[in-house]
């Protein structure tokens, strides 16, 4: 019988492990156009607190008392869907349960065989080659159109879409300066190529930046990629280059709290001509998956972009791995293995 | 003996009567590629705050005891420019003084006979067909790409850029919320054919504007052209709708002394995928000059766009009217006439 953890309580403020409950899934005949999956591995990210919310977002928001989902690798046991066989590997959004049926509006998609066959790990595509990969290579590249050349900021850079921003953007030739919090992940971000590395737990966050860029020689930042909000984005502000863009992406830091964020530096907006967008990965992918699965698929099987796995075991793991998202447990991609 | 009014102390916070001195200018024989205007009116703006800073800024800064400089109408006494003749009337930068003479690097041009003769007044040039008039148009058309159906919300609405906003988003067919401060404003707004107005003074400004939403039976505003900051921008963040574009004009709220803005909406620019740009007049300007004289020429002749001005009498009442700007003492632009 399968298992998925369910939202009991909504969250107030940070979660906790008494929000979710495991139970059991009714066993179901399978119908027209499902499938049902072993899941293998499952993904916890941060954007899942906003789907924790009774409030509107932009995922829909999880239900009381149902199954949560979210990214998931599964292999076929029994298929109605036309080209999907038993055996056969794919992501999916039926995520937060060791499997069960799914049906189409979970987007169960087939990984590539010549990419699992080259050696790249079906996880993969729960991190550089799916959400968080594809959310840093649109988030650079197309929301805040980073340029060889710009000097680029990241923060959260030892985190799975930071590290990510860090090596595409060293593979394409700009300078970067990421955040991260704690010596062992700051050295992680250092191996990933990044130029400087600021510890945001060792000090505020503006003179570390402003001491990285002199040490560069750079007179601010062209881009800055977003994960984190609050002291993090004020300090971007107040060293953005004229027409500097910058690409939200996450506000980890307000996600649990509603904080107020304190802005001294947002009135450089005008004088820079600053852009500040933010973006949903989902808003944009579909229009560029092709040159994405290209250039990704390149840059991971050539080694230019790695990523580091925290892993978590067993389906009972799964609240506790995303839990560590918001308490800084993770480096690299936080995962749950089944 | 031309004067010209000098910045003598740089403002710390709210500038005072006491950081500029009245002086004569030394007479100078004209050389070539200089004329010598009589100065009619001259323009006194909340960007030239920016410019007493020592700071970099967007504009070059003031220099201590130097004349200031600032947009005018003046009327040529002698020219030795080609194509500039005595009785011209030119808008040019060497403003904040009575005349004298002026180079290149003012910026001369000549108002357009036909215009004129149409009946539009000199002063025009210096608001609804200049400066003003330019960054309402650029920034609601362009920067943020206002559409018919739109639904703006545009702050410091009864200043002489927010009063051209409304009626220009009026003429394409948008739905707007003006935001003044104090019935006499809030009624020249309606007047100008706002379809909602809020008075800042009376009450916080976001549930205001969630009471003008729903009686307008709008969800949120596609579009906010920000001449405040602060709570007013704060506001825009809670009632963005998807893919809503703000364009970042001024921050008046902050100009003067440097004040932390608390943002606790912010965090909507990821969801509802926001765009907050700022933009500079100048930057754009040259780019779209034949298209905005056409367009606004327009709908100035038309009685589409108008302006109420408040005027100051003689050079000596210069700062006390730019001082004006900060204490909401204008409604529409602020001249000084001489």
């Amino acid at each position: 019988m399968a298992k998925a953890w369910h939202l009991i309580r909504r969250p107030q403020g940070l979660p906790t492990i008494d929000n979710f409950a495991l139970r059991e899934l009714p066993d179901q005949p399978l119908e027209n156009d499902q499938i049902r999956v072993r899941n293998l591995w499952l993904s916890v990210d941060p954007y899942m607190r906003g789907r924790m919310n009774d409030a509107s977002s932009y995922a829909a928001c999880f239900q009381l008392d149902q199954p949560m989902t979210g990214g998931a690798i599964g292999e076929i046991l029994e298929s109605r869907i036309d080209g999907f066989s038993p055996g056969d590997l794919i992501v999916h959004m039926g995520g937060w349960r060791d499997g069960g049926v799914i049906g189409l509006d979970m987007m169960p998609n087939k990984l590539p065989a010549e990419l699992l066959s080259a050696g790249m790990t079906p996880q993969t595509f729960l991190h550089n080659m799916g959400l968080t990969g594809g959310t840093a290579w649109i988030g650079l590249l197309r929301v805040a159109a980073a340029r060889p050349g710009d000097t680029v900021f990241v923060s959260a850079a030892a985190g799975a879409v930071g590290s990510a921003v860090v090596q595409l953007a060293k593979a394409r030739e700009m300078t970067v300066i990421g955040s991260a919090g704690g010596a062992e992940k700051c050295a992680w971000v250092e191996e990933l190529g990044a130029d400087a590395v600021i510890d945001y737990k060792a000090g505020p966050v503006l003179p570390a930046l402003a001491q990285a860029l002199k040490s560069l020689g750079k007179p601010g930042i062209d881009v800055y990629f977003d994960n984190v909000g609050g002291e993090h984005l004020d300090a971007a502000f107040a060293v953005g280059n004229d027409f500097a863009r910058f690409a939200i992406c996450g506000m980890i830091d307000v996600y649990n709290d509603a904080k107020v964020q304190e802005m001294k530096y947002l009135v450089r907006t005008i004088p820079a001509r600053i852009r500040m967008e933010g973006f949903i990965y989902t808003d944009q992918f579909f229009d560029c998956m092709e040159e994405f699965y290209a250039d990704m698929g390149g840059l991971i099987t050539s080694g230019a972009v790695t990523i580091r796995e925290t892993v978590h075991d067993g389906l009972e793991a799964t609240p506790r791995a995303f839990l560590g998202l918001f308490s800084g447990g993770n480096i690299g991609k936080m995962l749950v293995r089944l």
